[in-house]
C-alpha cells in the first residue's frame, strides 16, 4: 500500500497548572484511521502550555514533576523583566522551553507504541488554564 | 496526490549567546515547495547550538529565556572537567540537552502551522559566534 | 521512486546512570535500508531512559552531562513523594522529562546527516541498569 498521511486536532481545556491526559484521543483517532504501520507526530501551537510523555500510573510522579518545575522556574524571579502578563507568564515560557513542543510516537500494528507506563499529556504552564489544542500529522500504510 | 519529499539547508551567522529567528526562511520555502499539507522537520548538525519554538512578540521574553540558562548552566562551573574549548563549552553542550536539536511543526493550507505568538529561533550556545546551520526536511502532498 | 517506509528495533543493555552510544547501529541500519534521502525516527517506550544527541569526541563531556543532571535533579530530594521504587526513581522520571523522547535525524546521499561532533546516545537513568529499546522508524526513498 502507498504511504498517505493524515491530519486531526484535540483541545483541551486546561484549569491550572499540571498535566493533561491525551492518550486516549491519539488511541481513538488512529484506530479509526485504518494505519497500521508509521509515525505520529503531535504539536502544540501554544508558547506556554507544552507536550510530555510521562509515567501514567502513580499520580505521585505528576505533581512531583510538577513542584520541580515550580521550583526550577519560580513565581516572581527577579531575573524575569517579562511580567506584564503577571508573574506566570515567563516561568511557563522557560517551561516549555524546557519540555517539547512536539512529540513523536512509532505506530505497530495498528496501535501506538507507547510503553507500558508511558502517557502523553499537555503540560499547562498558566496558573489559569485556557483552550489549548493539539494538531496531529499520521503518516503510514495500512 | 502522491506524498513526495524535500530537503533543503538554512544557515545562520551567530555573534554570541541568543536566539536567531529563522521562521521568515521556512515559511518561504514552504511556499516555493508547493506543499499543501505535511510536515516540516528541523535539524542541527551542532552540539553547542539547538532549535526552539518561543514567544515571538517581547524582545523580553528571549532576553529573560538567555538569562536563566545563564544562571541555571553557569560559566566556570567547577563541576566541569571538559574546560579546554574554553568556559562556555562544556555549559553550551548541557544547553543544547536542554533544549532541541530537532523540531517538526505541520504544514496546513500550505502554510507552518505555528500559533500566534510562536517563532523558531536558533539557539546559539557559544559566546562567540558561528556559522550554523539547519538541515530541513518537507513531507506533504499537494 | 515513491516514499516508503521501514521500521526496526535496537536493544541495548544498560549498566547504570550514562550515556550509551547507538548511533552504529543506526548508521549499519540505514546503509542496509537502501534509502538514500529522508529522515530517521528514534522513540523510546520508556519513562526512565531518554534519548540525547550530544558530543561525541571527549568523554568528560559525558560525565560533566552527568554529573549536572544528577546536580539538578538529586536523589532524596523531599520534594518527592513518589520514592517507592527506590530514591533514584523519580530523579529518572523528571530527567526523562528534560531531554528527549524521540528523536529525528535526516538522511542524506544514504547516510545520518549528524555533524562531526554528534553521537546519538540512549540515556539511562536508573542507577541500576536493565534492558532498554528504541522503536526505529525511517522515511524516505532511493
Amino acid at each position: 500500500m502507498p504511504l498517505r498521511q493524515m491530519t486531526s486536532q484535540v483541545s483541551v481545556e486546561t484549569t491550572g497548572r499540571r498535566l493533561y491526559p491525551v492518550t486516549d484521543a491519539m488511541v481513538a483517532w488512529i484506530a479509526s484511521s485504518g494505519i497500521k504501520t508509521g509515525l505520529l507526530t503531535l504539536f502544540v501551537p501554544h508558547t506556554s502550555a507544552s507536550l510530555l510523555i510521562q509515567e501514567n500510573y502513580d499520580p505521585d510522579v505528576q505533581s512531583d514533576l510538577e513542584r520541580f518545575f515550580s521550583r526550577l522556574v519560580p513565581e516572581g524571579d527577579p531575573l524575569f523583566a517579562h511580567v506584564l502578563e503577571g508573574p506566570d507568564d515567563m516561568p511557563a515560557h522557560v517551561r516549555a522551553a524546557l519540555t517539547q513542543t512536539h512529540l513523536g510516537v512509532p505506530v505497530v500494528n495498528g496501535r501506538l507504541a507507547l510503553g507500558t507506563w508511558q502517557g502523553i499529556y499537555l503540560y499547562e504552564h498558566r496558573a489559569r488554564g485556557r483552550r489549548r489544542h493539539i494538531l496531529l500529522h499520521l503518516l503510514g500504510d495500512d
